[in-house]
Protein backbone atom coordinates (compact mmCIF):
# COMPACT_ATOMS: atom_id res chain seq x y z
CA UNK A 1 0.00 0.00 0.00
CA UNK A 2 1.63 3.40 -1.08
CA UNK A 3 2.56 6.10 2.07
CA UNK A 4 1.32 9.87 1.35
CA UNK A 5 2.61 12.63 3.63
CA UNK A 6 -0.11 14.76 4.33
CA UNK A 7 1.69 18.39 5.23
CA UNK A 8 -0.94 20.52 6.88
CA UNK A 9 0.28 24.11 8.38
CA UNK A 10 -2.41 24.71 11.07
CA UNK A 11 -6.49 24.46 10.92
CA UNK A 12 -8.57 27.16 9.56
CA UNK A 13 -8.28 28.94 5.73
CA UNK A 14 -7.18 32.15 7.17
CA UNK A 15 -4.72 31.04 9.21
CA UNK A 16 -3.48 27.60 8.98
CA UNK A 17 -4.78 24.68 6.29
CA UNK A 18 -8.10 25.07 4.45
CA UNK A 19 -9.95 22.73 6.30
CA UNK A 20 -11.95 21.28 3.24
CA UNK A 21 -8.88 20.84 0.70
CA UNK A 22 -7.09 18.61 3.73
CA UNK A 23 -9.77 16.89 4.08
CA UNK A 24 -10.77 15.93 0.62
CA UNK A 25 -6.80 14.96 0.25
CA UNK A 26 -7.41 12.33 2.88
CA UNK A 27 -10.54 11.08 1.33
CA UNK A 28 -8.62 10.83 -2.23
CA UNK A 29 -5.95 9.08 -0.99
CA UNK A 30 -8.57 6.50 1.06
CA UNK A 31 -10.77 6.44 -1.87
CA UNK A 32 -7.83 5.01 -3.86
CA UNK A 33 -6.60 2.29 -1.73
CA UNK A 34 -3.53 3.98 -0.68
CA UNK A 35 -2.73 5.51 2.89
CA UNK A 36 -1.66 8.20 4.38
CA UNK A 37 -0.01 10.50 7.35
CA UNK A 38 -0.71 13.65 8.34
CA UNK A 39 3.00 16.06 9.11
CA UNK A 40 3.21 19.54 10.10
CA UNK A 41 5.77 21.53 11.66
CA UNK A 42 6.29 22.03 15.26
CA UNK A 43 6.76 26.21 15.23
CA UNK A 44 4.30 29.08 16.33
CA UNK A 45 1.95 30.08 13.59
CA UNK A 46 2.38 33.18 12.21
CA UNK A 47 -0.98 34.85 13.69
CA UNK A 48 -4.26 33.52 14.92
CA UNK A 49 -7.42 34.17 13.10
CA UNK A 50 -10.80 34.74 14.27
CA UNK A 51 -12.62 32.95 11.35
CA UNK A 52 -15.94 34.48 12.52
CA UNK A 53 -14.96 38.00 12.55
CA UNK A 54 -11.89 37.74 10.30
CA UNK A 55 -9.61 40.12 12.56
CA UNK A 56 -6.13 39.02 14.15
CA UNK A 57 -7.06 37.77 17.76
CA UNK A 58 -3.85 38.03 19.84
CA UNK A 59 -4.25 34.34 20.88
CA UNK A 60 -1.04 32.27 20.56
CA UNK A 61 -1.36 28.76 18.46
CA UNK A 62 0.96 26.08 17.61
CA UNK A 63 0.67 24.89 13.48
CA UNK A 64 1.36 20.90 14.84
CA UNK A 65 -0.63 21.25 17.45
CA UNK A 66 -3.52 22.78 15.41
CA UNK A 67 -2.84 20.51 12.11
CA UNK A 68 -3.63 17.79 14.72
CA UNK A 69 -7.27 18.88 14.61
CA UNK A 70 -7.60 18.14 11.04
CA UNK A 71 -5.89 14.60 11.97
CA UNK A 72 -7.81 13.23 14.61
CA UNK A 73 -4.33 13.84 16.83
CA UNK A 74 -2.47 10.72 14.60
CA UNK A 75 -0.19 13.26 13.30
CA UNK A 76 3.75 13.82 13.27
CA UNK A 77 6.25 16.75 13.45
CA UNK A 78 7.68 16.94 10.28
CA UNK A 79 11.32 17.45 11.62
CA UNK A 80 10.84 13.77 12.53
CA UNK A 81 10.23 12.07 9.90
CA UNK A 82 12.45 10.72 6.80
CA UNK A 83 11.68 10.35 2.90
CA UNK A 84 12.43 7.13 2.95
CA UNK A 85 8.93 6.51 4.72
CA UNK A 86 6.70 7.89 2.01
CA UNK A 87 6.22 7.26 -1.81
CA UNK A 88 4.94 10.81 -1.89
CA UNK A 89 3.58 14.24 -0.27
CA UNK A 90 0.71 16.48 -0.63
CA UNK A 91 0.42 20.01 0.44
CA UNK A 92 -3.13 21.64 1.02
CA UNK A 93 -3.24 24.97 0.58
CA UNK A 94 -4.49 28.03 3.40
CA UNK A 95 -2.82 30.93 4.45
CA UNK A 96 -1.08 28.70 6.89
CA UNK A 97 0.66 28.36 3.75
CA UNK A 98 1.92 31.50 2.70
CA UNK A 99 2.13 32.27 7.26
CA UNK A 100 3.50 29.36 8.80
CA UNK A 101 5.07 26.58 6.23
CA UNK A 102 6.78 30.45 4.69
CA UNK A 103 6.45 33.83 4.60
CA UNK A 104 5.32 34.18 0.99
CA UNK A 105 2.67 36.37 2.20
CA UNK A 106 5.27 38.91 3.53
CA UNK A 107 8.30 38.48 1.25
CA UNK A 108 6.53 37.02 -1.93
CA UNK A 109 9.07 36.25 -4.60
CA UNK A 110 12.02 36.30 -2.04
CA UNK A 111 10.01 34.04 0.78
CA UNK A 112 11.88 31.40 2.69
CA UNK A 113 10.29 28.09 4.05
CA UNK A 114 10.30 26.80 7.25
CA UNK A 115 13.23 24.83 7.44
CA UNK A 116 12.45 21.60 8.65
CA UNK A 117 9.12 21.54 5.89
CA UNK A 118 11.97 22.24 3.36
CA UNK A 119 14.50 19.93 4.40
CA UNK A 120 11.71 17.19 4.32
CA UNK A 121 9.97 18.76 0.88
CA UNK A 122 13.48 19.09 -0.52
CA UNK A 123 14.59 15.21 0.04
CA UNK A 124 11.48 13.96 -1.80
CA UNK A 125 12.08 16.09 -4.67
CA UNK A 126 15.72 14.91 -4.66
CA UNK A 127 14.51 11.63 -4.34
CA UNK A 128 12.40 11.97 -7.43
CA UNK A 129 9.50 11.02 -5.38
CA UNK A 130 6.13 12.71 -6.84
CA UNK A 131 4.45 16.03 -4.94
CA UNK A 132 1.02 17.23 -5.06
CA UNK A 133 0.09 20.98 -4.29
CA UNK A 134 -3.41 22.58 -3.94
CA UNK A 135 -4.69 26.49 -3.79
CA UNK A 136 -1.93 28.20 -2.99
CA UNK A 137 0.88 26.02 -2.13
CA UNK A 138 2.33 25.48 -5.44
CA UNK A 139 4.59 28.73 -3.96
CA UNK A 140 6.46 25.77 -2.11
CA UNK A 141 7.09 24.14 -5.22
CA UNK A 142 8.50 26.85 -6.68
CA UNK A 143 11.05 27.14 -4.23
CA UNK A 144 11.70 23.61 -3.43
CA UNK A 145 12.31 22.34 -6.66
CA UNK A 146 14.54 23.48 -10.00
CA UNK A 147 13.76 26.27 -11.97
CA UNK A 148 10.97 25.49 -15.28
CA UNK A 149 8.63 23.50 -12.84
CA UNK A 150 5.09 23.66 -14.91
CA UNK A 151 2.64 24.34 -12.30
CA UNK A 152 -0.62 25.98 -11.36
CA UNK A 153 -2.27 28.42 -8.70
CA UNK A 154 -5.28 28.75 -10.31
CA UNK A 155 -5.64 32.14 -12.35
CA UNK A 156 -4.27 34.85 -9.83
CA UNK A 157 -1.91 37.14 -12.39
CA UNK A 158 -0.27 38.51 -9.02
CA UNK A 159 0.66 35.28 -7.69
CA UNK A 160 1.57 33.95 -11.55
CA UNK A 161 4.08 36.71 -11.59
CA UNK A 162 5.69 36.01 -8.25
CA UNK A 163 5.79 32.19 -9.29
CA UNK A 164 7.64 33.37 -12.34
CA UNK A 165 9.71 35.38 -10.70
CA UNK A 166 10.77 32.23 -9.13
CA UNK A 167 11.24 30.93 -11.99
CA UNK A 168 8.65 28.33 -12.48
CA UNK A 169 5.93 28.15 -15.25
CA UNK A 170 2.48 28.96 -14.23
CA UNK A 171 -0.45 27.29 -15.87
CA UNK A 172 -4.08 28.34 -15.82
CA UNK A 173 -6.06 25.45 -14.69
CA UNK A 174 -9.87 25.35 -13.49
CA UNK A 175 -10.42 23.66 -9.79
CA UNK A 176 -12.02 20.20 -11.62
CA UNK A 177 -8.62 19.69 -13.13
CA UNK A 178 -4.77 19.73 -12.72
CA UNK A 179 -1.52 20.37 -14.21
CA UNK A 180 1.19 17.92 -14.61
CA UNK A 181 4.58 18.63 -14.91
CA UNK A 182 5.77 15.18 -15.84
CA UNK A 183 9.40 15.46 -15.70
CA UNK A 184 9.53 16.97 -12.17
CA UNK A 185 7.02 14.80 -11.10
CA UNK A 186 5.01 17.89 -9.72
CA UNK A 187 1.20 17.66 -9.73
CA UNK A 188 -0.69 20.63 -8.47
CA UNK A 189 -4.59 22.17 -8.56
CA UNK A 190 -6.13 25.03 -7.80
CA UNK A 191 -8.82 24.42 -5.36
CA UNK A 192 -10.33 27.29 -3.42
CA UNK A 193 -7.83 29.63 -5.51
CA UNK A 194 -10.57 29.46 -8.11
CA UNK A 195 -13.28 26.82 -7.13
CA UNK A 196 -16.56 27.53 -5.85
CA UNK A 197 -17.37 24.32 -3.60
CA UNK A 198 -16.83 21.05 -2.81
CA UNK A 199 -17.95 18.99 -5.71
CA UNK A 200 -15.94 20.79 -7.99
CA UNK A 201 -12.66 21.10 -5.97
CA UNK A 202 -12.89 17.43 -5.11
CA UNK A 203 -12.81 16.58 -8.89
CA UNK A 204 -9.35 18.59 -9.14
CA UNK A 205 -8.09 17.16 -5.69
CA UNK A 206 -9.09 13.36 -6.61
CA UNK A 207 -7.40 13.57 -10.28
CA UNK A 208 -4.36 14.68 -8.59
CA UNK A 209 -3.95 11.86 -6.06
CA UNK A 210 -4.63 10.14 -8.59
CA UNK A 211 -2.43 10.82 -10.93
CA UNK A 212 0.62 11.12 -7.87
CA UNK A 213 -0.39 7.78 -7.00
CA UNK A 214 0.12 6.41 -10.42
CA UNK A 215 3.46 7.82 -11.01
CA UNK A 216 4.57 6.85 -7.47
CA UNK B 1 -32.30 24.44 -4.66
CA UNK B 2 -32.84 22.74 -1.31
CA UNK B 3 -30.98 24.13 1.69
CA UNK B 4 -29.75 22.44 4.64
CA UNK B 5 -28.74 23.52 7.96
CA UNK B 6 -25.44 21.93 8.81
CA UNK B 7 -25.02 22.08 12.48
CA UNK B 8 -21.14 22.20 14.11
CA UNK B 9 -20.38 22.31 17.74
CA UNK B 10 -16.41 23.26 17.60
CA UNK B 11 -13.93 22.02 15.24
CA UNK B 12 -11.96 19.32 16.39
CA UNK B 13 -13.29 15.24 17.10
CA UNK B 14 -11.52 15.88 21.22
CA UNK B 15 -14.09 19.19 21.82
CA UNK B 16 -15.79 20.25 18.66
CA UNK B 17 -17.22 18.81 15.56
CA UNK B 18 -15.47 15.76 13.89
CA UNK B 19 -14.14 17.75 11.10
CA UNK B 20 -13.84 15.06 8.67
CA UNK B 21 -17.32 13.96 8.80
CA UNK B 22 -18.24 17.89 9.20
CA UNK B 23 -16.53 18.23 5.16
CA UNK B 24 -17.92 15.10 4.08
CA UNK B 25 -21.24 16.42 4.89
CA UNK B 26 -20.88 19.65 3.22
CA UNK B 27 -19.36 17.72 0.55
CA UNK B 28 -22.18 15.02 -0.16
CA UNK B 29 -25.11 18.27 0.02
CA UNK B 30 -22.63 19.92 -2.66
CA UNK B 31 -22.49 16.75 -4.62
CA UNK B 32 -26.48 15.94 -4.50
CA UNK B 33 -27.39 19.58 -6.00
CA UNK B 34 -27.90 21.10 -2.73
CA UNK B 35 -27.11 24.20 -0.58
CA UNK B 36 -25.74 24.10 2.59
CA UNK B 37 -25.38 26.80 5.80
CA UNK B 38 -23.42 25.86 8.82
CA UNK B 39 -24.70 27.06 12.21
CA UNK B 40 -23.71 26.85 15.71
CA UNK B 41 -23.99 28.23 18.99
CA UNK B 42 -22.63 31.47 20.12
CA UNK B 43 -21.72 29.97 23.41
CA UNK B 44 -18.03 29.21 25.11
CA UNK B 45 -16.75 25.88 24.69
CA UNK B 46 -17.00 23.04 27.56
CA UNK B 47 -13.50 22.25 27.15
CA UNK B 48 -10.31 22.97 24.78
CA UNK B 49 -8.23 19.59 24.20
CA UNK B 50 -4.74 19.77 22.63
CA UNK B 51 -4.96 17.30 19.78
CA UNK B 52 -1.67 16.14 19.87
CA UNK B 53 -1.68 15.40 23.39
CA UNK B 54 -5.25 14.72 23.56
CA UNK B 55 -4.63 16.78 27.39
CA UNK B 56 -7.18 19.60 28.86
CA UNK B 57 -5.70 22.62 27.69
CA UNK B 58 -6.79 26.21 30.00
CA UNK B 59 -7.08 27.75 26.63
CA UNK B 60 -11.03 29.07 26.46
CA UNK B 61 -12.72 28.98 23.06
CA UNK B 62 -16.00 29.86 21.60
CA UNK B 63 -18.21 27.26 19.35
CA UNK B 64 -19.28 29.19 16.94
CA UNK B 65 -15.67 30.83 16.61
CA UNK B 66 -14.11 28.03 16.29
CA UNK B 67 -16.87 26.04 14.34
CA UNK B 68 -16.29 29.11 11.64
CA UNK B 69 -13.04 28.02 10.24
CA UNK B 70 -15.06 24.54 8.88
CA UNK B 71 -17.37 26.73 7.44
CA UNK B 72 -14.51 28.99 5.95
CA UNK B 73 -15.81 32.12 8.17
CA UNK B 74 -19.61 31.53 6.46
CA UNK B 75 -21.60 30.76 9.16
CA UNK B 76 -24.54 31.69 11.90
CA UNK B 77 -25.30 32.03 14.89
CA UNK B 78 -28.08 29.02 15.65
CA UNK B 79 -30.05 31.30 17.97
CA UNK B 80 -30.21 33.70 14.75
CA UNK B 81 -31.93 31.20 12.12
CA UNK B 82 -35.52 30.29 11.58
CA UNK B 83 -36.74 26.85 10.87
CA UNK B 84 -38.99 28.25 8.26
CA UNK B 85 -34.87 29.12 6.56
CA UNK B 86 -34.26 25.37 5.53
CA UNK B 87 -35.23 22.13 4.13
CA UNK B 88 -33.60 19.94 6.20
CA UNK B 89 -30.73 20.09 8.90
CA UNK B 90 -27.88 17.84 9.55
CA UNK B 91 -25.61 17.12 12.87
CA UNK B 92 -22.04 16.35 12.49
CA UNK B 93 -20.31 14.31 15.15
CA UNK B 94 -17.75 14.74 17.59
CA UNK B 95 -17.18 15.21 21.44
CA UNK B 96 -18.61 19.22 20.97
CA UNK B 97 -22.08 17.59 20.68
CA UNK B 98 -22.04 15.86 23.85
CA UNK B 99 -20.02 18.79 25.52
CA UNK B 100 -20.72 21.77 23.68
CA UNK B 101 -24.55 20.84 21.90
CA UNK B 102 -25.75 18.95 25.67
CA UNK B 103 -23.95 17.72 28.55
CA UNK B 104 -24.59 14.19 27.55
CA UNK B 105 -20.89 13.14 28.52
CA UNK B 106 -21.46 13.81 31.85
CA UNK B 107 -24.94 13.72 32.66
CA UNK B 108 -26.31 10.51 30.13
CA UNK B 109 -30.10 9.77 29.69
CA UNK B 110 -30.38 13.48 31.93
CA UNK B 111 -28.32 15.42 29.75
CA UNK B 112 -29.72 18.84 28.26
CA UNK B 113 -29.33 20.02 24.99
CA UNK B 114 -27.66 23.66 24.65
CA UNK B 115 -31.19 26.39 24.64
CA UNK B 116 -30.65 27.69 21.18
CA UNK B 117 -29.47 24.66 19.67
CA UNK B 118 -32.64 22.80 20.79
CA UNK B 119 -35.10 25.91 19.86
CA UNK B 120 -34.02 25.22 16.46
CA UNK B 121 -33.81 21.36 16.30
CA UNK B 122 -37.31 20.93 18.05
CA UNK B 123 -38.57 23.83 15.54
CA UNK B 124 -37.39 21.61 12.28
CA UNK B 125 -39.04 18.67 14.42
CA UNK B 126 -42.63 20.52 14.71
CA UNK B 127 -42.27 21.40 11.68
CA UNK B 128 -41.71 18.18 9.79
CA UNK B 129 -38.75 18.43 8.25
CA UNK B 130 -35.74 15.84 8.30
CA UNK B 131 -33.34 15.60 10.96
CA UNK B 132 -29.81 13.64 9.83
CA UNK B 133 -27.12 12.48 12.85
CA UNK B 134 -24.18 11.21 12.08
CA UNK B 135 -21.87 10.23 14.80
CA UNK B 136 -22.79 10.67 18.67
CA UNK B 137 -25.14 13.57 17.17
CA UNK B 138 -27.97 10.69 17.38
CA UNK B 139 -28.26 11.29 21.69
CA UNK B 140 -29.80 14.98 20.50
CA UNK B 141 -32.63 13.24 18.03
CA UNK B 142 -33.38 11.27 21.18
CA UNK B 143 -34.19 14.36 23.81
CA UNK B 144 -35.44 16.13 20.61
CA UNK B 145 -37.88 13.47 19.11
CA UNK B 146 -41.07 12.45 20.55
CA UNK B 147 -39.99 8.42 22.27
CA UNK B 148 -39.90 5.88 19.79
CA UNK B 149 -37.69 7.43 17.71
CA UNK B 150 -35.51 4.38 15.47
CA UNK B 151 -31.76 5.60 15.11
CA UNK B 152 -27.98 4.23 15.34
CA UNK B 153 -25.14 5.59 17.24
CA UNK B 154 -23.06 2.29 15.84
CA UNK B 155 -22.78 -1.21 18.10
CA UNK B 156 -21.42 0.84 21.21
CA UNK B 157 -23.37 -1.03 23.87
CA UNK B 158 -23.60 1.98 26.79
CA UNK B 159 -24.13 4.97 24.77
CA UNK B 160 -26.87 2.56 23.19
CA UNK B 161 -28.61 1.80 26.59
CA UNK B 162 -28.47 5.41 27.00
CA UNK B 163 -30.27 6.07 24.18
CA UNK B 164 -32.87 3.54 25.29
CA UNK B 165 -33.36 4.92 28.70
CA UNK B 166 -34.20 8.36 26.44
CA UNK B 167 -36.69 6.56 24.81
CA UNK B 168 -35.33 5.94 21.70
CA UNK B 169 -35.00 2.64 19.58
CA UNK B 170 -30.93 2.13 18.69
CA UNK B 171 -30.03 -0.04 16.39
CA UNK B 172 -26.98 -1.12 14.67
CA UNK B 173 -25.29 -0.41 11.79
CA UNK B 174 -21.96 -0.23 10.25
CA UNK B 175 -20.56 3.16 8.99
CA UNK B 176 -21.18 2.48 5.59
CA UNK B 177 -25.00 2.31 6.46
CA UNK B 178 -27.76 4.54 7.21
CA UNK B 179 -30.54 3.97 9.27
CA UNK B 180 -34.28 5.55 8.77
CA UNK B 181 -36.87 6.42 10.49
CA UNK B 182 -39.49 7.52 7.77
CA UNK B 183 -42.30 8.73 10.70
CA UNK B 184 -40.47 10.98 12.47
CA UNK B 185 -37.72 12.04 9.24
CA UNK B 186 -34.93 10.68 11.46
CA UNK B 187 -31.88 9.59 9.65
CA UNK B 188 -28.44 8.55 11.11
CA UNK B 189 -25.16 7.43 10.32
CA UNK B 190 -22.51 5.99 13.20
CA UNK B 191 -19.72 7.37 10.73
CA UNK B 192 -16.50 7.27 13.38
CA UNK B 193 -18.06 5.82 16.01
CA UNK B 194 -17.64 2.43 14.07
CA UNK B 195 -15.84 3.49 10.54
CA UNK B 196 -12.62 3.29 10.21
CA UNK B 197 -11.46 5.43 7.55
CA UNK B 198 -12.98 8.25 5.23
CA UNK B 199 -13.86 6.00 2.10
CA UNK B 200 -15.89 4.47 4.40
CA UNK B 201 -17.80 6.85 6.38
CA UNK B 202 -18.16 8.75 3.39
CA UNK B 203 -20.84 6.03 1.98
CA UNK B 204 -22.80 6.58 5.32
CA UNK B 205 -22.65 9.92 5.23
CA UNK B 206 -23.54 10.28 1.17
CA UNK B 207 -26.67 7.82 1.45
CA UNK B 208 -27.98 10.02 4.65
CA UNK B 209 -27.65 13.12 2.88
CA UNK B 210 -29.02 11.50 -0.19
CA UNK B 211 -32.15 9.82 1.69
CA UNK B 212 -32.88 13.44 3.33
CA UNK B 213 -33.11 15.48 -0.20
CA UNK B 214 -35.38 12.78 -1.05
CA UNK B 215 -37.63 13.41 2.33
CA UNK B 216 -37.63 17.14 2.21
Amino acid sequence: MKKIAVVLSGCGVFDGSEIHEAVLILLAIDNNGAEYQCVAPNVAQRQVVNHLTQQVSDEKRNVLVESARIARGQIKDIATVSAADFDAAIFAGGFGVVTNLSDFAAEGAQCHIEAATLKFAKAMYDAKKPLGFACISPVLAAKICDTGVKLTAGEDIEVSEKLQAMGAIPENCSADNIIVDEEHKIVSTPAYMVGKGLAEIYQGIEQMVRHILLIA
